[in-house]
């Protein structure tokens, strides 16, 4: 296969596709909904058939949807910020008006007619429902199509695989994204996208309430459009059941500098090439430069006994997230045997293999590491890290005859940690490894989803980008 | 209608239908698990007609189940002490075998074919998933058809109708309920069952995770029975996802006299009648001749703090269960506006008149009733009350032409607080009120489960009955 050459990819030229700004033109009449989301369709027929985003599009369904936005523009009344708002929504997700087929095989032409709560409340706030996109198999390791909107030879990353690249080829403004281990923040990192992991419950996840590490996000070109989409959910489907929902204001959070950050090297530290390590540390350099403490695991007893504490974190998400799973998923198996691909039934015969017992030391050793991040709440305003461990990672398909690749989707060994304590996290892209994009994560404590993108939007507007 | 005479119940010489006590025979031959179903056919067949428990029968599937069954004690080797008993599961739940309808016109014909998970459980364990019971319309407000096992003019109680009678009737010796807000322990209570609420998570919903008060939970002839069911439950499926799961031994407790209880009087005291009244206190007298000592809200004022902040509870829990529900509910009117039943319709457009912000305040709320609640512990073993405001009352339906009750299964009003505090409950049939059951309620702190069932237990077995 020929592939073409990486785009060289850099935060400080790369136009991202912004929505946020164009609202007021919609008002004053010189531009309008239908408009923009024709301008999206466009980007859509040129880039689609090599980046393969999406898994159904609904064209008819988003022009009437736009129209009717506009309408409202005219008539000076739009539901929210985010009125007209075209949106992908990743396959995992119940839409009523496309199928949910969970890129998998067995889920072929499942179509329940039912909106997810989140897809509801976006449709309330006059957001134009324009497709589904690309998951990997059940949000597992098993990928699906989609290609990285800079390098073709290379994954988007998983599993919201369609939403990251969509944002990341300027198909669309923002699109849900779901993680468990490290499904929104990674391909994210890996298509220069913002993106919220919101802490553990802020957003309702409506009918996929099954994993206890789960969360609905945004990805989108801007951390204005980020934040609304992630808010204007909120405000009409609030959290999951007996949570608290998100807390923050009706808009982007203006940007706020930090006091103290902390470095987290985590698990993925020592998977660091030597690029990406300098294009982190460049960052840090530039933190410290504005003034901001930035503390690393030596400097500190308390961060150093979290990093401890987080030792063994990525095989934790692995063991829970494929316990709560395994229900599912041998059902969907003994319905459909050839319906399912063989490295998720690789994941099912391990997670089968465990006991309740088992499952109750790692929820209680997952408890051991919140407490450990909760003990950093006085001293750190958030931490920060690589958004993954590298840029994506060369990706075209199994070879037959050989072992499948463990990880086709990359590492999510920089994205469990936030998973598994349940904290708001906000990937900025701001750093560019050979060409291709490395986000830089901010995390916070659980509920402070809006203190943490006020961070990160301070570091993306006042910190030097990187290129290594 | 010509309704039969109540059949006077009594709990002293009401002979509920065993399980525990077959095994032996199951062991040395002189009885077979087949030749147990055959008997619990026998009845269904003789009741059913007048009773209504159940919504289907699988007894094609239940006959090869409990064959199955006898082969293995003919091998001396049961999958589990529960092995061969036959069980009916509440139609909210999914079977692989028969029908989930939810006692919803607009689930008619649903058959997903997947096991939810306490059910997949249960066939690990060998028992034969005999027949889905009925529950009233989604679990809410609107009756299904079953009626009272001792007096035919009243109701079985909601929302697990069928399998709170199907166990009063003897037709098997267990039956899977479910409880949002006052599901499992106020039918029980009606019909002369034990029943155990669990702790909040501690046996796995499957499927059903979409509100955080339900709760799956046994109904059963004996609390060996019931302790056994639930913990063979648990020892396959775990809890929730994200909860440790029920704790306690294999087998049922032994009983344990408690030093201390209190009386949990909460919002249903004013309404119970005299009679209901004085079978309660006649209850408090008999614990307190054992040398218990039994507090009264005047007693201790973390007594009467706890009461106070109760206060609500039964609104409270309405809010937070209908908002939850109400995404799953929108959506199936949606997609067949006559297939919900106008009683549904009114709980549905009360929920949509919330906020994401009367939710958020309603679970601070639940948190202070369960930090109230927690300061109880050092104090008491455990809280008895009335399992319901007395014995399940009059219902032969809707009249035409007049508003429809509001409540035909009975009030939940001794319910709630259980459902609100995460709490355990085992209600333990030692009382009638004018010929017909109603249950005396012991809640201990969440994962108390064990403790719980231990004091029911000394309770049944110690302290004289009450009839008024």
């Amino acid at each position: 296969m020929d592939l073409p050459a990486p785009q060289s990819y850099s935060p400080a030229t790369f136009r991202p596709l912004t929505f946020h700004d164009a609202v007021p033109r919609f008002l004053d009449g010189s531009d309008t909904p239908r408009a923009y989301l024709e301008r999206c369709l466009a980007t859509i027929a040129a880039r689609e058939p090599q980046v393969m985003a999406f898994a159904s599009l609904n064209e008819a369904g988003a022009r009437e949807a736009a129209d009717a936005s506009a309408a409202r523009y005219r008539a000076g009344a739009p539901l929210s910020p985010i009125d007209g708002m075209p949106v992908g929504i990743k396959d995992l997700l119940e839409t009523r008006d496309m199928p949910t087929q969970m890129g998998c095989e067995a889920w072929r032409g499942n179509f329940p007619k039912r909106d997810n709560a989140a897809v509801w409340a976006l449709r309330g706030a006059g957001a134009v429902v324009l497709g589904k996109t690309v998951t990997t198999e059940l949000g597992g390791a098993h990928p699906g199509p989609t290609t990285n909107p800079f390098d073709q030879g290379r994954t988007p990353g998983g599993s919201s695989s369609g939403s990251a690249a969509a944002v990341g080829t300027r198909m669309v403004p923002a699109a849900i994204g779901t993680q468990v281990g490290g499904s929104i923040i990674r391909p994210a990192s890996y298509c220069g996208n913002f993106a919220l992991k919101p802490t553990q419950g802020a957003i309702n996840r409506g009918e996929r309430q099954a994993t206890s590490m789960s969360t609905h996000g945004p990805h989108a070109g801007s951390i204005e459009d980020m934040w609304l989409v992630a808010i204007e959910i909120a405000r009409r489907a609030g959290g999951d059941p007996g949570r608290l929902g998100l807390f923050g204001p009706a808009t982007a959070p203006p940007a706020r500098r930090p006091m103290t950050l902390a470095v987290m090297e985590a698990e993925g530290w020592r998977m660091l090439d030597d690029a990406s390590r300098a294009a982190f540390d460049a960052i840090v350099e530039g933190l410290r430069a504005q003034g901001v403490t930035v503390l690393r695991r030596a400097d500190h007893p308390l961060v150093e006994s979290f990093e401890q504490a987080l030792e063994g974190v990525q095989a934790l998400t692995g063991v829970i997230t494929g316990w709560e799973n395994h229900w599912g998923i041998r059902n969907l198996v003994a319905n459909n045997p050839d319906g399912v691909s063989a490295r998720t039934k690789a994941v099912l015969a391990a997670a089968e293999k465990q006991t309740p017992d088992d499952y109750r030391a790692a929820i209680l050793r997952r408890e051991e590491m919140r407490r450990s991040h909760e003990a950093l709440a006085p001293l750190v305003d958030a931490l920060i890290a690589p958004a993954s461990p590298g840029p994506a990672p060369l990706w075209t398909g199994d070879v037959p005859g050989q072992p499948q690749v463990k990880r086709p989707t990359g590492d999510a060994v920089y994205n469990t940690p936030s998973s598994a304590l349940g904290a708001p996290v906000v990937t900025v892209p701001m750093t560019a490894v050979g060409g291709m994009p490395m986000g830089i994560q901010v995390m916070g404590q659980p509920h402070a989803d809006a203190a943490v993108t006020a961070i990160a939007r301070w570091m993306f507007e006042t910190v030097p980008f990187a290129s290594a």
